[in-house]
C-alpha cells in the first residue's frame, strides 16, 4: 500500500467507502498501549457508530476517548515485473475523532435499528425487538465523521519502463467478496420464506 | 460480535487465522492518540511482518514501538429472530507487542521474499529483485507472537427458546472471498503465460 495512494478527505469518497463495508478496526489507548477491536459499524449522516463492548475499559475510566476508525477493503492484488512495485488495490478510510457513547435507550434504540436496516432492510420490523436490559447490555459509541483521510488505490500493474521486457506475468488479480446461500436456522418453521433483503447486503 | 466468543491464544489456532488473512490493522499511539493502518503482514514462524511505512512517525522518537496488530475475517452474518441476538460469524486474531524495524537489507530482502512467496509461490525468482536504493525505501516491520488473543464464532443463529415462534426467518448468511479473473498488465507480451499460483492465492 504504498504507491500511487492518494490521500483526501472528500465527504462523497468518504461516505461511499464506508457505506461499502461492514466491519471496521477501531484503535483505542488503554493505559499508553494501543487496542485495535473489528467491530461492525454504520454511517449515518455525519456520524459513524459501532458496537463497542471493547471500550468500556477505555471509557470507564474517561467518559470520552479518542479513537481511530479505520476501514478498508482489499480489491486486488498487483502483481509486477519488479519485486519493489508489487502492491494492492484497495479503498481505505481512516477518522481521527473523540467517541462518545450512547446512553438515552431511545437513541439507542434507533441506532441499532439503523444498524440492522444497513444490512437487512426492512427486517427491524420482523424481528423481536429488544427488551430494556437487552438495550442496556448494548453498548453503542459514536464520532464525527470530521477528520481522517481516504485513500484508493484502483489502478493497474506501474511497472518502470526499463523492467517491461523481464519475462514474467504482470497484472492485476481481483479480490471479491461475495454472499453464499443462507443457511437457514435449525427448526425454521417450512412456511417462513427466505427475505428478498438477504440477496441484497451490500459487502463491497 | 458479542456472543459465544472464545478467547484463547491456542497458537494453532492463531496461526490458522494469521495464515488466512493477507491484511491487518496494526494500531500505533502517536502523541497520545491512536492511530489504525491496514496493511499487508505475512507470518514467518513465531513472528509477524507487515510494512510499516505508516509507523515510521512512530518510529523516529523511537527504537521500538508498542503495537496491537489485528487480523479479522468476516465470515457470516447471524440473523436471529430477536433483534439483540443478531450476531456475526467471524475469526480474529489480536497481537500485543512491540513492534521492531528490519533494518539489515540481507534481512528485509528475506523477509520480503515471505511476503511475495505467502501470496504468490515461485514468484521470487522470477521477477526483478529489488535494488538497494528500493530495499531502502521498503519499511518492514515484524513483532513477536507472544501475546494476545484469537477470537472465534462459528456456530449457528442463538435464540431464546422463547423467541422461537417469531415468523421471521432466521439463520446465516455466509460471506465468502474469492479470486476473480487475473487481468494481464498492458502490453504483456503474448507468450507470457498465467502462472498456476494466481489461483492458489490463500484468502481465508
Amino acid at each position: 500500500m504504498r504507491h500511487s495512494e492518494r490521500g483526501s478527505f472528500d465527504r462523497e469518497t468518504v461516505n461511499a467507502i464506508l457505506d461499502a463495508a461492514l466491519l471496521c478496526h477501531v484503535g483505542y489507548v488503554l493505559d499508553g498501549a494501543p487496542l485495535v477491536t473489528p467491530t461492525l459499524f454504520w454511517r449515518d449522516g455525519e456520524r459513524v457508530f459501532w458496537h463497542g463492548s471493547a471500550a468500556s475499559r477505555a471509557l470507564r475510566t474517561q467518559a470520552e476517548c479518542k479513537v481511530c476508525l479505520t476501514v478498508s477493503l482489499l480489491d486486488g492484488i498487483v502483481l509486477s515485473r519488479s519485486a519493489f512495485n508489487h502492491s494492492v488495490n484497495y479503498r481505505s478510510v481512516m477518522l481521527f475523532g473523540t467517541a462518545r457513547s450512547v446512553d438515552d435507550s431511545g437513541e439507542k434504540l434507533l441506532a441499532l435499528e439503523k444498524l440492522m436496516e444497513r444490512i437487512a432492510r426492512g427486517r427491524w420490523g420482523e424481528v423481536r425487538q429488544p427488551t430494556e436490559s437487552e438495550l442496556k447490555a448494548s453498548s453503542v459509541l459514536w464520532m464525527d465523521i470530521r477528520e481522517g483521510a481516504a485513500k484508493i488505490r484502483a489502478i493497474p500493474v506501474g511497472d518502470e519502463p526499463a523492467d517491461r521486457d523481464q519475462p514474467v506475468w504482470a497484472g492485476v488479480v481481483p479480490i471479491m467478496t461475495s454472499l453464499g446461500e443462507p443457511e437457514p436456522a435449525a427448526g425454521l418453521a417450512s412456511d417462513i420464506e427466505m427475505p428478498g433483503y438477504l440477496s441484497k447486503i451490500r459487502l463491497s
